[in-house]
């Protein structure tokens, strides 16, 4: 197979890597149509806890999901979990604010869900957040690789609103096939018309229109020394912008080639914009041969729940890509056909 | 000074240390004079609350409680946070199971707080605890030191009757100058009215007459690769017997001379009798001319919420019995006479 399964070369070999899932809400996935996560717009809000419980435990017991998209695709918390249960990587989730509380172990910074930024600000306690994540990110410091995913359903929207209040001429990508960019385009508009278009400081912005999640990953970058790729695509550009405008050094960040093939986005540009690098993984779905994955290559899905950076770790640890793949198709294949 | 700060040798320099606060409840520190921790028997159930928040930030925010003894003692979180603080070491907490919600960032494990071992089994969930521990332990391998600290009011008599439980001729020491030893040894006769006097599975005598604190540390100290001590007195020799009883490696335990001194308490008697290796840290709190914390020394509160650990980690690191001792006297200076 001549596929290059990570964009760029690496050399780096982890020794004490950590793989942490930021969880968190914001009110945005409840407008209907806006987000592509979970079974409806409400049942969105239980996506992350839905997630971290398949994850850590293999299986969804707490109801009688399957981490499957209507159509059949795998969820990419699937794609996450049998990476990280072949390589033998626990995850750390971090509860950086919630609406349901979740049903397995997670590190609770007791922030509240992400409002909706056309009706006031979205994370009044985003200074807090942030504090906390700097001293975590010094708690962690035994590691020498942090590998930062999220699940924040609704989150590219915030993400849209936080690049571009930050002055980035961006367009984020979405779970959906088809965009639902106008909407997105329309709750900006609406932010905008409530605090104007352009906010000084960085933790202001996160703090009138993005999510809890952003505090908390970028307060992590600031205190961990080691290395720290943030694993997700325009949502974690996003936090790579407030990284750079809070004057702090740029991480790294890596998702997959689906949300760089987005073309209703602009990820591989506002990369570059904001000066961050950025790896993409390509785990070849197109060529593996299961009706659900291949779906990511007609851009379903795409990324989410640091899958890239799951699987980017796995490559970094040594796995090869074939191995890599085999444990998504073996674990995907246990309850989707 | 010739101080002999630790009571036995040490040589090992921790690399990437990590302080560890587990934090649970059981319904035995609401009988009326059972435990010392609180205000009140109905107020000990917040006491690991007050605990965490005043390590975690400094001061005591979501009530106006002094963390002082009523003879204006200082508690052993202050010293936990005094040590903590001198040496550069964040906490982590892990919420085993509680009544009330932490304040500050603790890792979740959805523990129920402990019943009374009288009524009915104490914690249901020992197993779920103790595999989740393990998981932890695992995770946490990059550190190559854990120091394990607890608060658990009223969990000398859950000690009580897990190490008798298990066969040892044990006496548990207490937080109060005189113990209520005639009250604990009526509650083991009344558990043992329930479940007889021989368990023979460690479990089960978790689950039966335990805390969630002793699962989940029983289960660390079976994940975690590296060295682990126990920190704490004759709650963590509980601890330790259950370990050993697992067929599992023993850990270490530190504790400070004031339990060893008590004579109420078996403690040195015990950890021979379970063969667990034992350190006796002696900050001297009766020659710094500290009116509270000279109260150590004839036996009010002893130890508590790790802070023997955090003393033996900061001499483990090289800090010196002064230094030591000045950053608590300093820290409790702030708020007590």
């Amino acid at each position: 197979m001549l596929m290059v399964f990570l964009s760029r070369p690496y050399s780096i070999t982890p020794k004490r890597p950590l793989f942490i899932g930021i969880l968190a809400n914001t009110m945005l996935s409840t407008v209907p149509g806006l987000s592509g996560a979970g079974p409806n717009p409400m049942g969105s809000l239980l996506v992350p806890v839905l997630d971290a419980e398949l994850i850590w435990q293999g299986i969804i017991t707490s109801t009688d999901a399957t981490p499957n998209t209507p159509t059949g695709c795998p969820t990419p918390a699937s794609i996450t979990r049998a990476v990280l249960d072949r390589i033998g990587v626990s995850p750390l989730f971090i509860n950086a604010g919630l609406v349901h509380r979740p049903t397995v172990p997670v590190l609770d910074l007791l922030g509240q869900a992400g409002g909706d930024p056309r009706d006031g600000p979205a994370v009044p306690d985003a200074e807090r957040l942030y504090k906390e994540g700097v001293r975590i990110g010094k708690l962690l410091s035994a590691h020498d690789l942090l590998v930062v995913g999220e699940c924040v359903p609704g989150g590219t929207t915030t993400a849209l609103c936080v690049l571009r209040s930050l002055g980035y001429d961006a367009k984020v990508s979405s779970a959906s096939v088809t965009s639902p960019d106008s909407m997105k385009e329309e709750i900006y508009a609406a932010v905008t018309r409530r605090i104007g278009r352009s906010i000084p400081d960085p933790m202001d912005i996160i703090r009138e229109t993005g999510d809890p999640m952003m505090a908390v990953a970028a307060g992590l970058a600031d205190g961990f020394p080691g290395t720290l790729i943030l694993a997700g695509g325009t949502q974690m550009l996003a936090v790579a912008a407030i990284i750079k405008a809070l004057g702090n050094p740029l991480p790294e960040v890596v998702t997959t080639v689906y949300v760089r093939d987005d073309h209703a986005a602009s990820c591989d540009k506002t990369a570059q914009d904001i000066g961050v690098p950025i790896t993409y993984v390509d785990p070849g779905f197109g060529e593996i041969g299961h009706s659900g994955l291949v779906r990511y290559c007609i851009g379903e899905v795409k990324e989410g729940m640091g899958c890239g950076g799951a699987m980017m770790l796995a490559a970094l640890l040594g796995y090869s890509p074939e191995e890599i793949t085999r444990s998504i198709i073996s674990f995907v294949s246990g309850y989707s056909p």
